[in-house]
């Protein structure tokens, strides 16, 4: 069993480095608050005994040695940027887990054969440099290394020179194929688990995700002299739109998401009908047609509604991400730990993508949800008990107990 | 007949003040430039031999006696401030129409048994320093004097300092019981003149409005692992709100109005479900007991989308205007001239509020509508044509001289 005590002491040091006065954590990738964590968990890491590999984009690993030298390494991780309003278990649940599990085998003198690995990838968040996911894309091959680095934040700072400011620029060379099997831990970030009583979430995989950007254009004019059907009203667009994209996530039950989570009105004023509106677009879905048929009906329903409401538009395409399906194997591996310890549990699909989606794709990898007050997430009131948290470490010793001796 | 190139030569050497790149007029209320505005208009007046009277709230009178010193003045105006991105002839054409009048009058010499007076209301457009129609609105009491010098611009500014900085604060008493017929020609901004090829809009009255301030509170939530139906997402209400407005405008045809100019979503961020939307709601009808049925329709429907989507609201009313039906013989007055000129016209109800609409409720008033391109004001590209300007001059001559010589 890890230890409880020491891991959720863990959590509130790392929590002090950009503690908000609402309780939170604001502390974004590549800032200077960022190395202050990389700096805390290395010294932590060193201090079990473990060696530290930094790659090109900053990611850590930190490695405790099996008895087969030739063995695939055991990996477990997460990450340590948080949202600018973040909470203090989104990232560091998972990372610190996994230094947890490696100070327990150290406590019991226990020796794998495969070396246990922990990783704090960089930039999960994206919310300082889009997007989201940017180390473990880059390790994974996802995303494209130059194109990262020249990624910028809102004072035009690039990546790769934040990387250089605060000397996490790496020159080790690790590759997908060194893992035998990579768990994430994580709060579920919903309200799926709380809702169920369920103390772990077993996540099998992650809806794949198509984002949008859509701008509709009309023609702005006085909400006074101009009658309801002379007008070309960019909002009527925009609300029919909002309601289409509700209707096709329903009707793709139970696995449809679909979420306008920006709108802008040009010009903005109250009694100017608006003639252009901006608006964003997620949808989510964890089989590959239907998501195809999602965006497909939205498509459809964008056209019919611009036609009728005399408006152009333009939709862009922003994000776009497969459904992933983690390894049998290693979804096996959480449920035993959880059966083996005599935890509630459920498998669950995770509705946000974590670095473990990328990891999947190229290494066994599956992850260990727990519930997280109210489902709130990326929010300051974040909230998670200890109870839950060293369940979820537990389950995660042991599944890397299981997947590391066999 | 007044004299077309003098009154167009007029309204291009007031646009040069505060002229935008894109051939607009950026002159907001009690600026320096509203002061250059006024400083030439009552020069021209000078210019014509009017008195001039200003009054405690910076509306100007100019005043060109009439033979009958006990009778009561034949007035015509409008404003002279303009929008951030206004165009050339929203309140200009009223004012400078207005002093056309006096100028082919005197080129005629032409003696008349009332006054004629040309005003120049302060404020109107309320965009520096809400509400709209300020100036009107405090001369014929609707508006109350003391709460208007206290309003404040983004700055922080007070109407009564901004007032004193371009010295309009004037001590001469005028009382709405001097006019024995107030008319306002001003710009359509609205496409029906346009649509139906018609050159005079004889407006008969104006919408009333009720304007509101809507709060939608929901829970913010991660848009991927948030399941549909346990969301209780504010903008799939403000989606349904937006088309409830619009619903209920046109089922009150032909005279309904429902617009949302504003809308701000809280967070704010592509993939977290809004907690919050704030919103505005524009609400106009000719019909007082329609208007009453749209916002009792509206406040059911808000009920009733809330209680569905687990939101709080407040909606709060942010203006509540009645409908205006101008005084029958003014109206008269403005149909004979157009028909004495064998111009086009039709009977027409303004959308917009304008300041003849506060005169209408203490002294006898009407209003001349010309047409706009593509219905568009409150816009740079706000355009009139000199023809139909002349025309909308000469009906306002013929209307005054009907007044004033009965
Ligand atoms: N875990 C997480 O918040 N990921 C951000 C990307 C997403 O919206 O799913
Ligand atoms: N004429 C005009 O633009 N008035 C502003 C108030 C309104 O929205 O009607």
């Amino acid at each position: 069993r890890t230890d409880s005590d020491r891991l959720w002491q863990s959590l509130m040091d790392m929590a002090k480095l950009g503690a908000t006065a609402k309780g939170g954590v604001n502390r974004q990738a590549l800032t200077d608050l960022d190395r202050q964590g990389r700096d805390l968990f290395i010294q932590w890491c060193r201090a079990e005994g473990c060696t530290i590999r930094i790659d090109n984009i900053g990611n850590i690993f930190a490695r405790r040695e099996g008895s087969d030298p030739t063995a695939k390494t055991v990996m477990a991780g997460s990450h340590l940027d948080s949202q600018p309003t973040g909470g203090k278990y989104d990232g560091c649940f998972g990372v610190l887990s996994g230094l947890e599990v490696i100070r327990t085998l150290n406590e019991h003198n226990i020796t794998t054969q495969s070396p246990i690995e922990v990783v704090a990838w960089t930039n999960e968040e994206g919310c300082r440099f889009p997007p989201c996911m940017m180390g473990s894309g880059v390790f994974t091959g996802v995303l494209e290394f130059d194109a990262m680095m020249a990624r910028t934040d809102a004072d035009g700072i690039t990546v790769s020179d934040a990387l250089d400011a605060i000397r996490y620029r790496g020159s080790d060379e690790v590759s997908p194929s060194e893992i035998k099997a990579y768990f994430e831990p994580h709060i579920e970030q919903g309200p799926i688990l709380e809702d169920t009583d369920t103390t772990i979430g077993v996540v099998i995989g992650g809806l794949g995700q198509k984002w949008f950007d859509l701008t509709l254009t009309g023609l702005e004019a006085h909400a006074g002299p101009t009658p309801m059907n002379l007008r070309r009203d960019a909002m009527m667009g925009a609300a029919e739109v909002t309601q289409a994209l509700n209707r096709i996530a329903f009707d793709h039950q139970p696995h449809g998401r679909g979420t306008v989570g920006c709108m802008s009105l040009h010009p903005g004023s109250r009694n100017v009908i608006p003639g252009q509106v901006k608006m964003t677009l997620d949808m989510r879905h964890w089989e590959p047609e239907a998501l195809i048929s999602m965006s497909q009906s939205l498509a459809t329903a964008v056209e019919e509604i611009c036609q009728r409401h005399g408006l152009e538009y333009e939709l862009t395409p922003t994000a776009n991400f497969a459904p992933e399906h983690f390894n049998k194997a290693c979804v096996d591996a959480v449920r035993e730990g959880a059966k083996q310890l005599n935890l509630s549990h459920m498998d669950i699909i995770s509705g946000a993508g974590h670095d473990a989606m990328f990891v999947g794709r190229v290494a066994p990898a599956a992850m260990i949800f727990v519930p997280c007050k109210d489902g709130i997430s990326h929010n300051e009131i974040e909230s998670a008990t200890p109870e839950h948290v060293h369940a979820g470490c537990n389950v995660l010793l042991q599944a890397m107990l299981n997947a590391a001796s066999v």
